[in-house]
């Protein structure tokens, strides 16, 4: 059960550092919140970019030490990529949506269509690499659905709130242009909005309601949070009101077989 | 030029009347901004739902009175809809961009590709509608672009600010479930935000960050308005730092030739 907010506010919380691999992110997300004075209530919602966590888990690849297979050095070849990020990308994925000139689309092993499968070079330099080393690569987080629950854990149990964790990346989209925020580990929020049933103005059933809750709180996010320059990679969002809910990211994802673009 | 925000207000404007054929929807924004004591303020953006202004352009059509095509009952079959429904969607668009059981997918005269064109049966039934005439349908507005600007004059008219307004649709998407909120109306907010060219964190260049503005406020506004059932068809999202625009929501249309997808 989800209570359709009147007013939202949407902050990004300060006092985040730039994160390095081993650090402990649930401890660094709730000592932001400590160090900026917010105390979290019932219903807030913490959204975390997934590059954090990737850092934090050293997914850094130095992609000079990728040995690219016949497969992705063929794949490469039609696609224009360095063979040896398409190899990154076809070890983080079950299976190609869509190949041409620039472009690589796949469904990731978490489930989700991404272009490249989410993997940045933009902001994957690691602390202390060495001089020469790289160019590097940052694959997206392990497991974001568990990293989202340990930092709902930690945050509830330092604060007695009962509150929501939603790991984002920004994606591109068909049909559409530029990239959104969208949800790709999920605690304690529920994911999807399911209202059908509900009457509307006139006593009808709605139809066709159920709304992507967890990839609007991101693409909220994603508005306060800008890029990697910002620094801004916490994001709070108060006023939705929800209750507990044990889905995961991956209720957001259409399966294959439904999907008619995939 | 758009400064990120560290901090967004999204408030659901209180005070917007069930609209009916002939309203003056820029007037009646006015009204529920003046009403609920919102001095508005430059980079405020106001936020409508389509719905509002389809009703307000009285889009509403009687399926009864719907001579399907050939063409149409022949799909229709296909995908297990009213033919007369099926011909409604064809009136309203380009092309068929994809179709299934149950589904029917389309590129809207409008440049967006979207199920069934937009066209709503929920909440269709305009003031006055005989008993025993529809089923009802609503099509979406006829122009957004020009109805988001016209709101746009109103508020700026009356306060002095510089702000943005963006019309707002629910779609489904390919690979995910649930809806999300989309701009398929902008006036004054730049729909995309491009960041291409700025330096990130170690001074290489962002190259991939082209961010989908209006439709990420589509999407926070989705969160605060909710379906009809809330009548909350105006939402404010406050915060927002941007130096106007005269682009409209076909900004945010990736061109078929250029889409995978579609």
């Amino acid at each position: 059960m989800i209570t359709c907010s009147h007013r939202l506010e949407v902050v990004a919380v300060p006092g985040v550092p730039l994160v390095e691999p081993g650090d402990d992110v649930p401890a660094i997300v709730q000592r932001a919140l400590a160090g900026a004075g917010i105390a979290t209530t019932d219903g807030d919602v913490l959204v975390v970019t997934s590059k954090l966590l990737s850092r934090a888990e050293g997914r850094f690849v130095d992609l000079a030490r990728v040995e690219p297979s016949p497969a992705a050095i063929e794949l490469a070849r039609g696609v224009n990529k360095d063979p040896r990020a398409v190899e990154l990308i076809l070890r983080e994925s079950a299976s190609v949506s869509r190949q041409a000139p620039g472009v690589l689309v796949v469904r990731h092993r978490l489930g989700f269509v991404v272009a490249n499968a989410g993997i940045d070079s933009s902001n994957a330099v690691p602390a202390g690499a060495p001089p020469g080393s790289g160019p590097w690569a940052l694959l997206l987080p392990e497991a974001p659905d568990a990293s989202a629950a340990a930092i709902r854990a930690r945050v509830e149990g330092a604060s007695g709130a009962r509150v929501g964790v939603v790991i984002t990346d920004s994606f591109g989209r068909p049909f559409r242009l530029g990239t959104v925020g969208v949800a790709i580990g999920v605690s304690g929020l529920p994911p999807l909005w399911d209202r059908r049933g509900e009457p509307d103005l006139f006593g009808r059933v709605l139809e066709n309601t159920i709304t992507a809750l967890a990839d609007q709180v991101a693409a909220v996010a994603d508005l306060v949070a800008g890029q990697a320059a910002e620094r801004r990679p916490l994001v709070l969002v108060r006023g939705l009101g929800f209750h507990p809910s044990d889905e995961g990211a991956s209720a957001l994802v259409r399966r294959a077989e439904e999907d008619l673009y995939a």
